[in-house]
């Protein structure tokens, strides 16, 4: 199913519909992504910037292989996609592809807050998402802290294209009603264009979707009702309503605030 | 929850209560991967060496991205754990973590099925797994290449994890078994072996339970019945019929045929 949306084409990439359907589908891969990682305890010696010793490195083993992942991930250009930021910048390296030439979707910005999302996955959602299934007689198991580190790479990659998804959402409300935003723009009211980009109504049929998706993609069918439960429900609409959707309000705003930046462009 | 088998309690590795549990939790994390795989076209060209052109490479983009991976991960030690077999054996590095002391569970073997599991992952499961949902007006998108391939090495690493877990179901039954086993071996019997490992019982129940699960995970429960398909459910019940399921026995066969050889151990 062809349902990566379409950002060589600006007419597709703005088009709400299409932005709410991509949306809709990355909540998937979110929680797809955070049943894998809770299969582990927490394992928190991972975060701790010389919990596990990498030569060389003065980072945690979980920043360590996200940065390489980064580093491999953008020699096949994955940063030069208009949805995808990196955490750690510095290590990117020119891609070994053909260049790709995107259009023009989004004005020239530079809103990344993808040290917010790394600072509140790390202490607000993986302590709650793992926390129910933690046993006592378990702990930390070294064995896992590849596995672990790996699975949070797609966690907080996935949270981070779905963050960052906002400055399309932003672009695509400015686009229709530009007067609007104008003006509070220009008077730098954050909170009037908060204002202007939250329903209230939308944001409650999403966490109510979460909750439902995490429920069935979280357990095994074929037990019946909450078989073999794989993940806490609760702490995955907690990660929406605290941190996901906060943080893309977050991103449309700033995003927002530099759309009357003039450019090179124009 | 610690839903991860303890590789380092060689009598809970082979409980195959646990090794049973473990199996089932694979098959979410495959269906996972897959329904993240066919959000984009087949996009064949990124198989084909020289398809994408790699500067000092002769490999396709998905066989680089795949090695590179495994180059990357062997750095953090996945390949000392007795679960996981490389697709490349020959880029692997030396970890830059402390060893770990897994003790032995398995007999020594040289078994490794992963180069049938890549054919038939490219020529028999992305095809039909694709196939339904590809839109001709589309075809492929370059700007998907690096996607693609990404998830190609999820779903390779997990098909490769499940298959070669036969490992630890054969030993299992050997040492449940041993002088039934024996004489099997002995007389190279291998479709003795394949028979005395064979439950079709137990092998339908896992193609309804995967059946039940691709249709459960990759549906939006929010929609209702069938709502917002996103993998072809007969494409995942095919894969583990004529994939996974064959392979896991070839494995375990091959596995029970070096399971007598005298090892510098004994």
């Amino acid at each position: 199913m062809d349902t990566a949306i379409d950002l060589s084409d600006p007419s597709k990439a703005l088009d709400l519909a299409n932005i709410r359907f991509q949306l809709i589908r990355l909540e998937d891969t979110i929680i797809f992504h955070i049943i894998e990682r809770v299969q582990f305890p927490l394992n928190p010696t991972i975060y701790v910037p010389g919990g596990v010793e990498i030569p060389g490195s003065d980072l945690s083993l979980a920043d360590w292989l996200l940065a390489e992942q980064e580093r491999l991930q953008s020699r096949v250009r994955r940063y030069e996609a208009p949805d995808e930021y990196p955490f750690f910048p510095r290590v990117l390296e020119k891609p070994i592809l053909q260049p790709l030439s995107y259009p023009r979707i989004l004005h020239p910005n530079d809103v990344n807050v993808n040290a917010t999302i790394r600072q509140k996955y790390l202490q607000e959602v993986l302590p709650e998402a793992c926390r129910k299934f933690d046993r006592e007689d378990r702990g930390e198991t070294k064995e896992n802290y590849g596995s672990t580190a790996t699975c949070d790479v797609m966690c907080l990659q996935a949270l981070s294209r779905r963050i960052h998804f906002g400055k399309f959402v932003a672009e695509a409300k400015f686009q229709k009603e530009t007067k609007r935003f104008v003006d509070l723009i220009k008077k730098e009211d954050r909170k009037g264009i908060d204002a202007a980009i939250t329903n209230s109504e939308v944001e409650k049929q999403v966490l109510e979707r979460l909750r439902l998706k995490a429920k069935a993609y979280g357990s095994d069918p074929s037990v019946g009702e909450g078989g073999n439960e794989k993940i806490n429900t609760e702490a995955v609409v907690a990660m929406y309503s605290q941190v996901v959707i906060p943080l893309t309000k977050l991103v449309e705003v700033e995003y927002l605030m530099q759309r009357l930046t003039a450019t090179e462009w124009e």
